[in-house]
Formats: structure tokens, C-alpha cells, sequence
């Protein structure tokens, strides 16, 4: 009785629908990455007659990847094995009779603004340092901060790194912005920000710092989900990106950081980069406050803001600023970008620019383009170059 | 060109699969909350041949919802509109031809140990406690602590309330646990523990608190893809999980909480409440160590251990015990049970129990069962109880 009883608990205990967790008609595991970096795909849909899976490692066609066609067994389980995978992070979906599902198998799962994917990490590379690793691990915080200059209480996240709270050291902080339809948990989540801090710093390879993801899209309070205007369906049409409010709000964020983190209070403590919308960001904030990063990173960035916005004073004097920043001798003007990137002529325009002034940079050039797998590699490259 | 390049921008910029968030074939809402408390649901699935939903709101048989037909349009689209629902956080899933699928038009999903369902919030009553409102939040961490007793680097979860961070008061603390297969991120999700406490705070109806929510599984570093076991398959059959492990590691928490945080360093300012097995660790732990807490909540609590594990020195001398912290008046003893519980006649014998030994205690007795309804009930009527 007393077995029956804990067998009851057991299924009873904190599920909603227990017994698909329990009682599933098969005990598969989907995905199972084996050994030699291959991995296997596995879907109970007995009576699908055509089962695809979507990954992005696949070949990309008009920006999507092509679909390959998953097997059926004689007991209805759909399996496919991958080619084995370079070390990575990856998201996929299956595609039951045209719809597009989730694997019920697996529980990972990450948001990019509008769509939800399963995800699974390749080790034995670069994707090693997207895991969780047996290593001093840093606090990571979700924080309100007022926000006057947009009229909103706004959201941010922040990690600390390991020893932050157990002694008395300043720390130098990076801001760290999305890109567009992004909000404060795209570079936590997608971004594997709080991995790759612990690893390159375990490693040796980072100095210890604070990460701050702000919002950047100034019409939201947060993310999505997170904020009073409720469970809504995410957009990335959002008012208000690039149109100089971020810009000219941004102190505010750099004040309550240093309020209220034991922080660097100087030039030489500060770097600021993000991604696509972000990098843009990154570019003209540290232009028009010129002598307050000596770090910046501009991942696949966006450069100039849309015909219609461009009239903000933010955007005026480019050049003019740009030479300020220039003389104000930033420690490091870091560029990255894919070759197959939408923004690639844009970018390489701005390097034009940045030559003709004379203003030093360093310039990465990737294989890909304007991708997550991309934006990581970038943040393990630049932050080990920071508060050297 | 400008244009054009924006919209390329807008796709591409930071989704994997950006045409399917633009550029789907139908723009559909899923779920749409009506102002009269129904709700529709809307699937394109035009290949499909069945349809159904199974939400946690439908009646229940052998613990499972009865799934609904939904009913296909000329467009393919499937809908379902339920009645009125009473308010609350709701959870479903579609089944198409027997395939259990998430909504793919609502991003927001939790996971409850190996499952995950698609929720959605119905105010106008209890539930707009779950809601993020318009008032002052408090701030929410993961953290990583020592526990040489387990031998392991372990995670938890704390809410710190609105204006910890702003002046130099210290703050009573409720440790709050999770059920068997649960983890330090159940009670922030499901729970919804953060929004309870902002609003309840903000209503006047609760004490400024933190909350604590550790780990109750000492098989684990920290929850299901958050610690070095890396993207595995959650389960709810863990070890070590009743055998009085966790009790008596459980002064590191209280350790590392007081050395961490500014907070009332006695038992009149330690509340430790949980649901489940997380009730059996409170009521087990509140009694090992019978003068550390003022307040208990046992919410639909596990009692005994399984006589496989009850030969742990914790679960000897219950009454002895029980008669010891009865005599160190603690200020409140609470427990919550639902009628239809499984653990109903457990509790009821545990009653007894302390009705013999006159151990004083409040009872609330709810419609329903084990489930998370009850338990986000529970924390709303505890919490207000605590610290006054």
C-alpha cells in the first residue's frame, strides 16, 4: 500500500498532466547526441504520413533552412541522424503534415522574439563554452530600474561574476545590447551570456565583470511576458528603436548600475557592444557620450538609423563626434561581421568612413552571416579583450 | 531601396527562422482572452483530420483533462472557445491526430519537471495576482551556494521586495519549497511567486519579504539544463529525495541567505513554507531544528517519508519533536489541503496527531486537489499571515 501510495505521489506530485509524463506510450529521448557529434531525432506520431525536422545547421534557402524528411518505424517513431555537427548551439523544429511542432521530448526551449525552438548544444568545441561547466558560476538578476527619461519602470538583466558578492573589488562592466525585436533576456537565454562569463573566466581568458542587457527597444517596460501589458503576441515591428530615445536615455542605465553595483566608475571600467539594432546602438551611444567607453564592440551592426528617424540630433554630426571619440583614445573599436551578412556593405562603408578620419579598429570578418552562432563567437572573442 | 533595406532588416535581424514570424500564412491570435472570461483558441492545422484541446480547466478522469474537439473553418483554421473560465493561470495542450503539440501562437510556456504546456492568465479575480501590474517589482536572482554537506555547488532562486536595494532595513525571509520533481525553478514559474508577492506587497496584504527557493532535490546541482548534467531529460524519480538529506543540509541555506542578504537574524523573522514533498521538508525541518522558525505552511504536504527512507535519525522522535517546538510557540502553523487530494486522509491522521499533543494550528481545507491552483491559493493566504 505504502508503494502504491508513493507510486501515486510520484504521478501526482507537481505535474499537470502527469501521466504523459509517467505513462507515455514510449520512453523515447529526442535529441540524443552521441559521442561522434551526430545526433539523433526522435518523434512518436504513428499516424503522420510525412515527418520533417528543420534545423539550423541545414543548408539555407531564401533564409530559411531546408527541411529533410524524418523515417518512420514499424512502432510509428520518426527518426533522423545528422551528419556529425561542428560544436555549436542549435534550434530545430519538426514539421508534422505542415505544421510546425516542438519536440515533445524535449523540454529546452528558447524564445527569439516571436517563435519558440527546441534547442541542444554540440560539445567538443566552441559549443563547450555555451554549457553549464563544473566551474564557479556567476549570479544572474533580473532588476527594475526607474526610467524617467521614457516614463516607465524598466527592466534589465545583469550578471555578476563568481566572488562578486564575497569581497570588496570594483568591477569594470560591459553593456551588452540585442538587436531588433530583441528585449533583456535574448542575450541570457540565446545569448548564452552567463556560460560563456563563467567558462572565459574560469579559463582565465576574461577578467572578471559585470554584464548588464538592458532593454533597448524603449517602447517596452520588458520582455515580453514580463511586463504589465501581459501574455501578448511578440512583435518585432516595435516604435521607438532607432530613433535616438535609446540613446538619450542610456545614462540612466549606466547611473543605477553605478549606484547600485560595486563598479569601475570610469573610461577605462566601461565597454559597450551589441548585435545588429544593438551594435547600432553600441555605435552611437559610445559616439555621443565620446569619452565614456574605451571599449566597443559592434556585432554585425547596423549603422545608420531608417530615412524616417535619421532626423533625431543624435544622428548629426557623425563625423564630427566620431573624431571626438578618436581623440579621446578608446582602448579597443572592435567590427565584426559575416560575409554573407545583409549588413556586410553597410559595415564595410562604415570602415571607409572610419579610415578617413583615421580612427583605429579592429576588424573580424566570419564565415555566415546575421545569426545567434555568430553573435556568440563574437562575445567569446571581444570579451576577452576587455579591462586588459 | 532604403525601404526595402529596412524590411530585410526587420526579417532577418535576430530570429533563426524570421520568415515564419513575418511572414506566416495567417496572422491568427492564439489563445484570445475575451473580456467575459472565455477564451479562444485558434490552430492552423489544415491537413490535420482531428483536432482537440486539453486544458487544466476541463474536468478530470484518472487525472487526466478530457480533451474537446475544436472545429476546422474553410481557411483550415481549428478554434475552441471554452465557457467562462473562473480567474486563474491556466495550462493546455493541443492533440493533433493524437499528437500532443504546443500552441505555436503563444510564446509563453513553463515547464513542470518534464513537461511543458502553453499558460495563459484569466484575470477579474484571483488571477490578476499572477499578473505583472503596474506597480513597484521586486527583483529576481539565481544564485549558486556552497553545500559541503551534499558536496556540491547548488542553485537557488530569491526575490528580494521593491526597495531591498534602496535603504537599510533587514527583512524577514520565507524559505519556500518545491514538490518531488521540482526544482528552485518551480515556485518562480508555476508559481508565479514573484508576481504574488509584488502584488500582495503593493496591495498592503503582505509584509516586504524575501523569498528564498532553494533546491529541495539534493541529487541536484540546480535544476533540469542549469547545472554541468547539462540538456538531459528531467524526471521525477531522483534519489535522496525523502531520506532526511535535505534537512539536515538545510542550515546552509539559512547561512548562506544570513551572511548574503540583510536580513532578521532569528526565528521570528524565518518563515519556511512548501508544497508536497517541499510540505514534508518543511514540517520535517521546522521541527528537527524546533526553534529557528515563527511561521509554517504546509501546503497539500507529504507526512511520512517511504518506509524505505524512514530510517533516517530525522523522522525518530516525531512527537518528542513535535512537543518541543510546540512549546517554543511558534507564531503559526499552517496547513492547506484540497478535498480531493490523495495526501487528504494523510493529513487528516496528521491532525489528529497534533490535536494530541495540543500543538496549535490553523486549517484550510480547499475544493480540488494536488495541483497548482491550490498552491498559488495557498502562498496568497499564507503570506499575508507571516511577519506582522
Amino acid at each position: 500500500m505504502k508503494k502504491l501510495l508513493i507510486i501515486i505521489f510520484l504521478a501526482q506530485s507537481t505535474t499537470i498532466f502527469p501521466q504523459q509524463a509517467l505513462w507515455g506510450r514510449e520512453e523515447i529521448t529526442s535529441p540524443e547526441v552521441h559521442d561522434d557529434n551526430t545526433v539523433t531525432f526522435r518523434l512518436n506520431a504513428p499516424k503522420a504520413k510525412e515527418v520533417k525536422i528543420m534545423g539550423d545547421w541545414m543548408p539555407v534557402k531564401e533564409w530559411t533552412p531546408v527541411p529533410e524528411k524524418m523515417s518512420k518505424n514499424e512502432n510509428g517513431i520518426w527518426t533522423y541522424t545528422t551528419d556529425n555537427l561542428p560544436s555549436d548551439l542549435y534550434s530545430y523544429s519538426f514539421i508534422v503534415d505542415s505544421l510546425t511542432v516542438k519536440d515533445p521530448n524535449n523540454v529546452y526551449l528558447i524564445r527569439d522574439v516571436s517563435s519558440v525552438s527546441n534547442v541542444f548544444i554540440i560539445g567538443n568545441g566552441k559549443g563547450d563554452n555555451y554549457k553549464v561547466n563544473d566551474v564557479p558560476h556567476g549570479t544572474v538578476t533580473r532588476r527594475w530600474y526607474e526610467s524617467p527619461g521614457n516614463e516607465k519602470h524598466r527592466r534589465l538583466t545583469v550578471y555578476t561574476p563568481p566572488g562578486y558578492e564575497s569581497n570588496n573589488q570594483e568591477y569594470p562592466v560591459l553593456y551588452l545590447l540585442h538587436g531588433m525585436g530583441g528585449d533583456e533576456e535574448a542575450w541570457i537565454a540565446l545569448g548564452r551570456t552567463a556560460q560563456i562569463m563563467d567558462n572565459l573566466i574560469a579559463q582565465g581568458k576574461a577578467e572578471p565583470m559585470i554584464v548588464v542587457m538592458p532593454n533597448g527597444n524603449i517602447a517596452q517596460e520588458a520582455a515580453p511576458g514580463e511586463s504589465s501589458k501581459g501574455f501578448y503576441k511578440p512583435t518585432m515591428q516595435l516604435p521607438n528603436t532607432m530613433d535616438g530615445q535609446m540613446e538619450k536615455t542610456f545614462p540612466e542605465i549606466i547611473d543605477f548600475v553605478e549606484k547600485n553595483y560595486r563598479v569601475q566608475e570610469n573610461k577605462d571600467g566601461r565597454a559597450i557592444a551589441g548585435l545588429s539594432m544593438g551594435g547600432f546602438h553600441s555605435l552611437h551611444i559610445s559616439r555621443y557620450y565620446p569619452n565614456t567607453f574605451d571599449y566597443v564592440g559592434l556585432f554585425s551592426a547596423a549603422i545608420m538609423p531608417p530615412k524616417e528617424q535619421e532626423s533625431s540630433d543624435v544622428y548629426q554630426y557623425l563625423n564630427e563626434s566620431l573624431v571626438t571619440q578618436k581623440n579621446n583614445n578608446p582602448k579597443l573599436y572592435w567590427i565584426g561581421i559575416g560575409k554573407t551578412d545583409f549588413l556586410y556593405e553597410n559595415v564595410q562603408d562604415y570602415k571607409d568612413r572610419l579610415d578617413k578620419i583615421e580612427m583605429p579598429y579592429e576588424y573580424v570578418e566570419t564565415e555566415g552571416g546575421h545569426t545567434w552562432t555568430n553573435w556568440r563567437d563574437y562575445l567569446v572573442a571581444f570579451a576577452p579583450k576587455l579591462f586588459k
